[in-house]
C-alpha cells in the first residue's frame, strides 16, 4: 500500500509560510514574551506587551489563513491529513509560543476535537466557537495527586448524579493551561461507577465552565522549579461542584472512549513538536561548534563531536519518520491499529529530543544551562513529556503486548 | 514532495511470493545447506546435496520470475525502484542463502551493476551474461591488509601499464565470495598514480578472470573463528599478474567514481537485509519469551523483558523507515544527496540488528549462543557489517560534515 | 601496597555524627531555608530566619567539633586523609546546605587551602582567619564569557603591573558564591603575559577584596532559569581595578600551579557530594516504588523497575569506589599521578548521579519534576557539575592521553 | 572498618611472578596450544605438543610454587584472602590457558572446594588428591536442557534412592570441561524430592566418576559455532546410572547449600578474569590506535577514539574496584551479606569486558574479528559469562531485592 510520508503538494506552500513566520518572527517574539512575564506585577496576568505580541502574531497568521490546522477533516480547515498536520506541528513546535500563533496549542486542539465530536449544540456554541477564534482557552483535567494516574483506571475524582445535576468532589493536578486567565472551560474525567462496573467503564467525561462555584486553584505545579506562568499546570480542588446533566459527554462510563480518541492525535502532535525542538537544538549546537575554539581548533573538530552531531542527526531522522508513520497509521482510520505506533513515538521522540538538547548544552559549556540559550527551557519541557500522556514504561508495555500478541 | 515508502501495488504480489518462499522453504534449506558444509570432505567444494538445494530453490524462484530484482532500471528486470527493491532485500535477508536463491547476492549484484554500466561488450558477454544466470559468481577486491582501508585513498595495490598490459602486484583481503568454486571474475581497485595526482584520482577499477596466472589464495579470513566456507573472505596475493588494457573500467583515475556508484545501493541492500535479520531475531525472542517459564511466570513477564521487546520493535521500525528514506533519496537521482542518508543507515542498521540479536540471545540463555539457534551466526554477520563498506566512524564523519555544511 | 578505602576507626564516630546531623536536621532545614528565599523581599539578602537556620546548625556542628574537615594536614583540623574527608563529603553532600553547616563548602574550602598554602601573613589574617570561622565567604574567579574556558590557557582577563599595583580589566562569570552578601574575598586568575611566554606560564593568581573599586556585578548566571540566590553564580566586570603587588600569589606565571593544587581535591569533594545526591535519589526512588501502586502492583514490581534500581545501586557503588581510589591516589603525595584518576571520577560521578536522579524522577511521575520532591534541584546541580571544573570531554582527553602514554 | 583492596605485601612478589610468566610465556603458548587443536586428528584428544605445552608451563609454575592459589584458607596453599586471590585471577585470566597453568581453572577450583569441604575421606583420596596435582580434571553438572535453569529450583534431573544406591536419570548440558579426556569426576545436582518439600530443599549434590556406566555424551554445546575442544561444554544423558549412597554430599535436600558456597567465589574469579580480558583488549586497542593511520593521522586522534579509550579505562577501573569490594565482603565471613555484591559484579564485569573487546574490534577494523587477533575468542567467552552462573537479569533481581529490603 502506498505510504506517502512526504510533504504533499497542497501542504508545501502552507508549510513554507508557517516555517517562514516561525523562523522570522515567532522565535524572537517568544523570547520577548517570556522576558515580559511578571513585568506587569502579576506573573499570571499578561501585560499589554504580551497581549500585543500574541495578537500581532495571530493576526499575521490569520491573514495568511494559517489557522486551526488541527481541523483535519472539516471543511472549515484545510482538511489536512494527520501526516500533513504533523509536518506543520514540527515547525510550530520550535518554541512554546509557536502553536498558539496558529491556534494549534495543546490542550486546546484536543479539547476542541472532543467538543466537535461529542459536544451538543450548546457546548459548541458556548465553548467551541470562541476556542476556534482563540478568544478563550481550555484545560483538560485528568491527572490526580493521590493515585498513579499512569494507570488511568485508578482515577478516583468523583462525580455523583444528584437529581438533574452531577456533583464533583476531588482533586486534579497538572491541569495544563488552567493558570491562563483566558482559560474558561474544562474537559474533565471523573469516576461515575465503582468496581462493580468493568474496569474501563467506571469513568465519564464532562465539560464545564472554569468558573463554576466550588473550584479552587490550590497552586501551580512547578516544572524544575518554574510555575510556567501564565500557562500553568494547576492543582485544583473541587468541593461539591454542581453541573447540569448535559455536561456529560457521550455517556456514562464512556470516558475512556473519549480520552482515547483525544489522546492519539495529541501525542503525535506533541512528538512532532519534540522533533522541532530537537532540530532547533541541533542547529544551535552546530553553530556553536563552528564558532568557538579550544585547544586551537573549532569545537566541532574536537574529540567525539562529529560523532555526537551525527548521532543527533540520525536520531532526529529516525524519530521523525516514525512519527510520520504513526500519523499515517492514524490516517488509515483504525485508531486501535495506530495505537501501538503512537506508543512507539511517545517513547522515542521525547527521549531523542532530550538527548539532542543535552548534547547541545554540553557543547555550549555553562552557557548551555544559562539564560543565554533557550536550551534549559526546552529541556524541562521535553522532560515533562516523558510523563505527560503516559510515562515511557506504560507505552513500552503497550508496544510489547502488541508484539507478543503476534506470536500467540 | 510525495515520498512513498510503502509497498507499491506492483510490488505487493512479488513481495508476497518472496516472503512465502523464504519462510516456507529457504529458512529450512539454509540450515540444511550449512549442516552439509564439509560433509563431502572439502569445505570449499559444495557436495551434491548442497548443489541440489541451491538448484531447487533457484528453479522455484525462476519459475515465479523471482530473479535479478536488483536490475532496477532495466527492461530485463521488473524495473523496481530502490525503495521497492529494499522491501524485497529485507525479506531475502532473513538468512544467508536467501539472496542467492533470487540471484540477488552480494557482491554479485554490485559487480553486475558495474559490468552493466561500465563494461564493454566483451565483459558483458564473458561475465555479465553468466552472472545474470547465476552460472558463475564474482568477487570485489578492495580492502588491503597493510593500510587502513577505511580511508580508501590509502590503498596501495599497484597496477602498472606495461605496453598493452597492466601488471598487478600487491595483496587484497576480505575478498568476500572469492572462496567459492563458482567465483570466476574479480572487480579490483588498484593504484595507477602516485601522490602527484589528486587524492581521489589515484586509483582505477579493473575486471579480470579469477584464474589469471599469478594470483594466489593465501588463506580465508576468519569471522569469529569461521572460514565462512564455501563463500569465503579470501586473502589474495598478486605477483606480476598481467591483464590486457581493456580490463580497465571507465578510465584511469576513475576508480572512486565506479566504487561510489557501486557502494551506495549495496549499502542499502546490506542494511535492509540487516532489518530482516533483526525481525527474525525478534520473532525468535518473542516465541521463546512466551514458551519458557522461570520463577512461575513466562519469561516475557519477568523483569524488564517487556521493555526489551518494545525497544527492539521500536529500533527495527526506526531503522527500516530510515533505510527506506535513504532508498527513496537514491531514487531521486542525485547520489551525492543520497550519500549522507546512506551513511546514516550504515551506522544505524547493523548496530540495531546486533542489539536485537544480542537481546534475543540473552532471552534464550545458553541456547542463544549455541548451535540450537541461528543467533550466533546472525550476530557474527551483523558484526562484520560494522566494518564492511566503511566502519561506523567514517560514516558518522560523513553525516556530521553534511550537517555542519548547512550552518556555514 | 595497602589501599584502605574503608572508614577508618578514627573516622567512624565523626562520620556517624555528621550523618546523624544531616539526616535528622540538615535535610529538613535545607528545605525550610530554600522556602524562605526572597521572603524578606530581596532574594540576595538572607532574612532573619535564614540566618538563624544556618547559625543554629553551625552551632550544633561546632559543639561536636564537626568543623573544617578539609584541613587535611593541619593540627587545627582532624588531620584527615583525602579518603577520610571523601567519606564525610558524601554525607554532607545530601543537600545544598550540608557542607556549609560544617564550614566545608565550595568554593571556600579550595580558597582557604590556597590562602593557607600561598597567602602571606596579611592574607591569612585578613581572609583566612574569618573564613575558618565562617564569618565571611569567598569566590573563585576563573571562567570567562568570551573564551572557551575549558581550555584555561585561553583565559584573557588582564592584569597589568603599573608601578606597585596590578590593574585588572576584563570579565569573569560563573563566579559561584559571589552573590552571597557574606562573600568578601576573591581568588582570581588573570593573564600577566602574552603568547611569548610558555602556554602554561601566562597566567597568575591573585587575592583581593570583593569590594575593591571598579568591580561591577552585571548579573547572576542562571541555572535552568534559577539565579541560585542567595549564593549566585555571578557575572562580574572589572574596570581598571587596582590592587597592590602583594595580591599576587606564588609568583607571576604560576597561576596554573595554584589552580591545579586547588582543583584536584575540590573535584574529589564535588564527586563525593554527587555520590551523596545519588544515594538520596535512590532512597527516594525505592520508597516511592514500594508505596505507590499501578496495575494492581507496587511500582517496584512493574516492568523493568527492578533492573533500574539494580543498575542505580551498581552505578553508585562503582562511582564511590572510584572516587575513593582517586582520593587514595591523592593521599600518596603525587598530584600528577592522581590527576588522571580525578579526571576519571569527574566524568563518572556527575553522569551517574544524573542517571539515578533522572530514574527517580521517572519513578515519581510528574511529582518527580515538581516542587514536591527535591529531585529537580538535585538534577540541575549535577548537570552543572558536568561543566564545572572542566567538561567531561576535557577529562576524557586526559584519561586517554595517560592511557596511550603507557603504550608508547 | 579498614577495607584494604590493594595488593598486600605478601601478595606482591607472587603477583609479579604470575604476571611475568603470563606475559612472557603463557600468552604465546596459549596461541600455539589453540593452533594445535585437531592437528593430531581428534580435536578432543590433546596431541603430544599440546601436552608438552601444558606440562612445561605447569612445571615452571610449580617450580616457583605458583600453584593452587584458590586454597584460600589452607596450610597447603598461601592462605590468601579472596581479595588477594582476585588480583591473581585477573592476571591469570588474560588467556584461556592461564588458570590451568597454576591449577586454578574453573570448574576445578570450585569442585575441589566442594570436595575439601563436603567430601569424605574416600572422595578426597580418590578425587581431590589428583585434582590438586592437576592429574585429572572435573566437571560440574547443573544446567539442564528442558528447564529455565536460571531458576535452579526448576531442575528436574532425577536421583532416586534404590536400596543402597542412587539411580540417576535425566540430561545435563553446558557441562564445561566434560569433553576433556582428563575429566574423571563429576559434581552433580539432582532432584531428590518433589514439590512436597520446601523449594530450596528438593535438590541434592553428588560426586561420581565420569566413567560410571549409563552416561552418554550426546554432543558438545557450541559457543558461537565452536565446540571449545578439548575442554567442551558437553550435553550428557544419564540412563539408570547407579552410584553408592556415599556419593551424596552434605545430605539430601542440601544441594543449594553446597552450590551457594561453591558459586560465590567462583563468580568473583570469573569476573576478575574478565577484568584481565578487558585489560588485554584495551592494551591491544591502544597499540593499534597509535600504529595505524587514516586520513593522515593515527587512529587514536580520529573522531571519538579518545573518548572510547577513556571510557574503557574508566569502565575497567570501576569494575575492578567493585570486584575487589565483593571479594572483600566475601572475606568478612558472611556469604549472605556478600551475595548482592557478587551479583553486582556478575552483571558489571562481563558487560564491561564485552564493551571493551567490542571497541577494540572496531579499532582494528576487519582484523578485529579475524584470526589475526584474539579478540573474537575473548568476545565469545565473555558473552558466555552473561549466562554462566546466572544471567544478568537474575543477578539484577537479587541486587534490587536487597536494595528495596532496606526501605521497608
Amino acid at each position: 500500500m502506498s505510504m506517502n510520508l512526504g510533504v504533499s503538494e497542497r501542504l508545501q506552500p502552507i508549510l513554507d509560510k508557517v516555517t517562514k513566520l516561525m523562523q522570522e518572527e515567532v522565535l524572537e517574539a517568544d523570547k520577548e514574551f517570556h522576558d515580559e512575564i511578571g513585568k506587569g506585577g502579576d506573573r499570571w496576568k499578561m501585560n499589554a506587551r504580551q497581549k500585543e505580541i500574541i495578537a500581532d502574531l495571530q493576526a499575521k497568521a490569520r491573514e495568511q489563513k494559517l489557522w486551526n490546522f488541527w481541523l483535519t477533516d472539516s471543511e472549515r480547515g484545510y482538511g489536512l491529513s494527520t501526516v500533513e498536520y504533523a509536518h506543520l506541528a514540527e515547525q510550530m513546535g520550535w518554541c512554546v509560543l509557536g502553536p498558539q500563533v496558529f491556534n494549534c496549542s495543546a490542550p486546546d486542539t484536543g479539547n476542541m476535537e472532543v467538543l466537535e465530536r461529542y459536544g451538543n449544540e450548546d457546548h459548541k456554541k458556548q465553548w467551541l466557537a470562541p476556542l476556534l477564534e482563540s478568544e478563550i482557552r481550555s484545560a483538560y483535567l485528568m491527572t490526580e495527586p493521590d493515585v498513579a494516574s499512569s494507570d488511568a483506571t485508578n482515577l478516583k475524582f468523583e462525580a455523583k448524579l444528584d437529581g438533574d445535576e452531577y456533583v464533583f468532589n476531588g482533586e486534579k493536578y497538572w491541569s495544563s493551561g488552567a493558570g491562563d486567565e483566558r482559560c474558561k472551560v474544562y474537559i474533565l474525567m471523573a469516576r461515575t461507577a465503582g468496581d462493580e462496573a468493568p474496569r474501563h467503564a467506571q469513568h465519564s467525561m464532562f465539560v464545564l465552565a472554569a468558573d463554576t462555584p466550588g473550584i479552587e486553584v490550590l497552586r501551580p505545579m512547578q516544572v524544575f522549579g518554574h510555575d510556567d506562568a501564565p500557562h500553568g499546570h494547576m492543582h485544583l480542588r473541587f468541593t461539591d461542584v454542581r453541573v447540569p446533566k448535559s455536561a456529560l459527554l457521550l455517556g456514562e462510563g464512556r470516558g475512556f472512549e473519549v480520552s482515547q480518541g483525544r489522546l492519539g492525535p495529541g501525542r503525535i502532535h506533541h512528538c512532532m513538536r519534540a522533533i522541532g525542538q530537537a532540530e532547533r537544538a541541533l542547529a544551535l549546537m552546530c553553530k556553536r561548534s563552528m564558532s568557538r575554539e579550544a585547544f586551537g581548533r573549532p569545537l566541532a573538530k574536537l574529540g567525539g563531536n562529529y560523532d555526537i552531531i551525527a548521532d543527533c542527526r540520525i536520531g532526529i531522522e529516525q524519530a521523525r519518520l516514525l512519527c510520520l508513520k504513526a500519523a499515517w497509521m492514524m490516517d488509515q482510520g483504525d485508531p486501535s491499529a495506530a495505537a501501538p505506533w503512537i506508543s512507539q513515538i511517545k517513547v522515542v521522540a521525547p527521549n531523542m529530543a532530550l538527548k539532542v538538547i543535552d548534547e547541545a548544552m554540553q557543547m555550549f559549556g555553562g552557557t548551555g544551562i544559562s539564560q543565554d540559550t533557550p536550551l534549559w527551557e526546552m529541556y524541562t519541557q521535553m522532560r515533562t513529556l516523558r510523563f505527560a500522556d503516559g510515562p515511557d514504561s506504560v507505552h513500552r508495555m503497550q508496544v510489547a503486548r502488541k508484539e507478543l500478541s503476534m506470536h500467540r
